[in-house]
């Protein structure tokens, strides 16, 4: 059974907003076995969108479009769907209520062009849309079916967990559909994708040709993932996985797709050890990373931002003396960050960066992409210096997953 | 003239992967007057890929496509291209040499997988990729184009700058197509998306209707945009652009879309002002953004991650009598925060925040969402507290939003 999405707005065809929402649909749609097989984002024009439906009815049994459903003149979705369906809007007494409820705080919002959003297409059915006033709506076309959902991205989420995927699933399943989709991933470091790809050569030779192994590098690590779609069993796909992980085992990093600073958090807590972070290039990305999830107040603990020389002086004890005679991107600097750092939080880990994230401030001896890392342990303190490219945001995310990867390293070692 | 993007890849379909490059190259080609007209991202697929192509080369003059260019197996791009526009491979000794160079200190590189990226289709003219082994492809198909990158953001990045834009630009006054868009952004704050749309109504009945005008509300701002692609003089944007700002001028907070973090490093500089954070709910997120930008060292100079208690105690005098009775999300604690850290970083200004970001450690009093942020200045501190929703990024993305955006009016109203 498979799936397009149709993403509606001007915004994402003039580079105004990045469509986030297309990949965690997409996550979401595999797990429960139905395959994305195109994503489209179209402008907020009547004929641009109803050609979109068109093809994209052509080729699958299930159209999700996000977008244009505001109660403003330039979001067009529900009309032009209307049209689309052959159908015309009605009051929907259900929503009127839940709009009216939703918005009784704050009695400005419920003006004129609020109560539009109460008027629905007569032949769709109307799931509740918890957080927002856009109704959620699914037309029957035929056998297939098309979703239509708000475009703010939390609002979609609230939509999808809620509404949508339940939904599809009664659907796929009404439909007799059992295919059953498998993604498993792991992430390797410190080797050139082609050097993998020629170690991997005799096993992508011999597997199954409906098991596909894709290459995903990014900031320095490559995901190796497998993936079939219906027709390798489950039992298969983890013998192929296995298989996968002895011929890369020495540069294995994680056995899963989760983010390298879920990976540390888990073996953080798994020791009930705490950390903190000193940053100068990455500038609190790596705090910011270590806090993303929730649950992470068991082991994160804090951070200074030592951006300017200053702050490294006054709160982290770098003296002036060092910063002249060995330079701020310096193993020196880095090693008394980290260490200081850990002292003031009072944590049991500790990492520190300084480093040139550019584009200016690079010398012939230390040019942009000089990053300097330091990992303090109850064992003691380490450091390493890398060159991270050209770019400043390349440089800093590089920076963020070279100093999460080694300690992952590190937390592994330690607890063996 | 108009463009399409398609993106090549099955780690977008399957949502391991956002779609990052899109926006960023229909910023750039709207700056040289190329209309994007549709954005799709498609598996990598021989017959997926034909297929975009076609619909593509069926609507407009330009097509870009994105990924599939490794050397590893599961990248089949240029081969598809090859097949498509009837060529074969042929070896570019230029090429060669470019890869040889730039491996020159990983040997381990230089092996015969990544031999195979120095064989280019015949038909094509091939652009230097300073910064990788792709190939970047131009294909001609009669009057149309094609350009081939690849899908590694920072590399898209420097291909599209160095070499496709410039090429793009030649294409089109080689052309002749002279047509100009106009984007105009102006962002508000403090109304309702609704409320926006009947304070502008009037003005968009009687505005031209080839003047667009789109609503784009995020975190707690909303983006007005008036947009023409080719029909409206700039003279004629300039008027209507004025008269919007004098109609919004209550809630006006920024006449470009500069993002907010860039608005307020303006302001800095221009007062020779420089800023600190202390941070708990947002754990270096707003930090993260005021340093985002090249030459923010200039105005930012760190910050203290108090995310744990203690480190509230420790670094920033937060007394535990002060937590136990007011509560650590609460007026004192942050106004205590941004006084301590402003004067521990030694700056002008400090923001603080603590909330409750979720999905834990809501309350009845307190429910998740509940964010108090206070300001440190020269002439004093103040601080509010916000309700910013359920999700937890969503809420501390609103709460930098929320940060960013009083201090904007703070920094304005002291420089009159």
């Amino acid at each position: 059974m498979r799936a397009e999405i149709i993403t509606i707005g001007d915004e994402l065809l003039i580079g105004q907003v990045v469509d986030t929402n297309s990949a965690w649909m997409a996550e979401r749609l595999n797990e429960i076995g139905i395959e994305l097989y195109q994503i489209t984002s179209v402008h907020d024009e009547r004929e641009h969108i109803v050609a979109a439906l068109d093809e994209a009815f052509s080729r699958v049994d299930i159209v999700l479009t996000t977008g244009g459903l505001g109660p403003t003149k330039d979001d067009i979705t529900k009309h032009v769907l209307c049209e689309y369906f052959g159908t015309h809007l009605i009051e929907d007494t259900r929503v009127r209520e839940h709009i009216m409820q939703l918005y009784s705080s704050r009695p400005d919002v419920l003006n004129r062009l609020t109560a539009t959003q109460w008027l629905v297409p007569e032949c769709a059915e109307i799931l509740d849309n918890r957080v927002g006033s856009a109704p959620l709506m699914v037309f029957h076309h035929g056998q297939q079916i098309l979703a239509s959902m708000p475009g703010v991205p939390y609002e979609m989420k609230i939509a999808m967990d809620e509404q949508i995927i339940p939904y599809l699933e009664r659907y796929r399943i009404n439909s007799n559909s059992k295919s059953s989709i498998f993604h498993k991933t792991l992430q390797v470091n410190g080797i050139a994708e082609s050097s993998l790809a020629i170690l991997l050569e005799e096993y992508e030779n011999t597997k199954p040709e409906y098991i596909h192994l894709a290459y995903l590098p990014k900031d320095g690590i490559i995901r190796l993932r497998l993936s079939s779609y219906g027709e390798a069993t489950e039992t298969e796909m983890h013998q192929w996985f296995d298989r996968l992980k002895v011929l890369v085992a020495d540069y294995l990093i994680a056995e899963t797709d989760e983010p390298l600073e879920v990976i540390v958090g888990k073996l953080l807590k798994a020791k009930g050890a705490t950390i903190a972070t000193a940053e100068s290039c990455t500038g609190g990305k790596l705090a910011s990373l270590l806090n993303r999830h929730s649950g992470s107040s068991s082991f994160y603990f804090g951070s200074i931002i030592s951006y300017d020389n200053s702050v490294k002086e006054h709160l982290l004890g770098v003296s002036e003396e060092m910063i002249q005679t060995r330079g701020v991107v310096s193993e020196e600097v880095v090693i008394q960050m980290a260490n200081a750092v850990r002292a003031q939080i009072r944590t049991d880990y500790a990492i520190a960066t300084s480093g040139i994230a550019g584009p200016t401030g690079g010398s012939e001896e230390k040019p942009v992409g000089t990053v300097w890392i330091a990992w303090a342990t109850p064992e003691g303190t380490s450091a390493e210096c890398f060159h991270l490219g050209k770019l400043r945001e390349q440089i800093t995310d590089r920076a963020c997953a070279k100093a999460l990867v080694r300690l992952i390293q590190i937390l592994r070692s330690s607890i063996q």
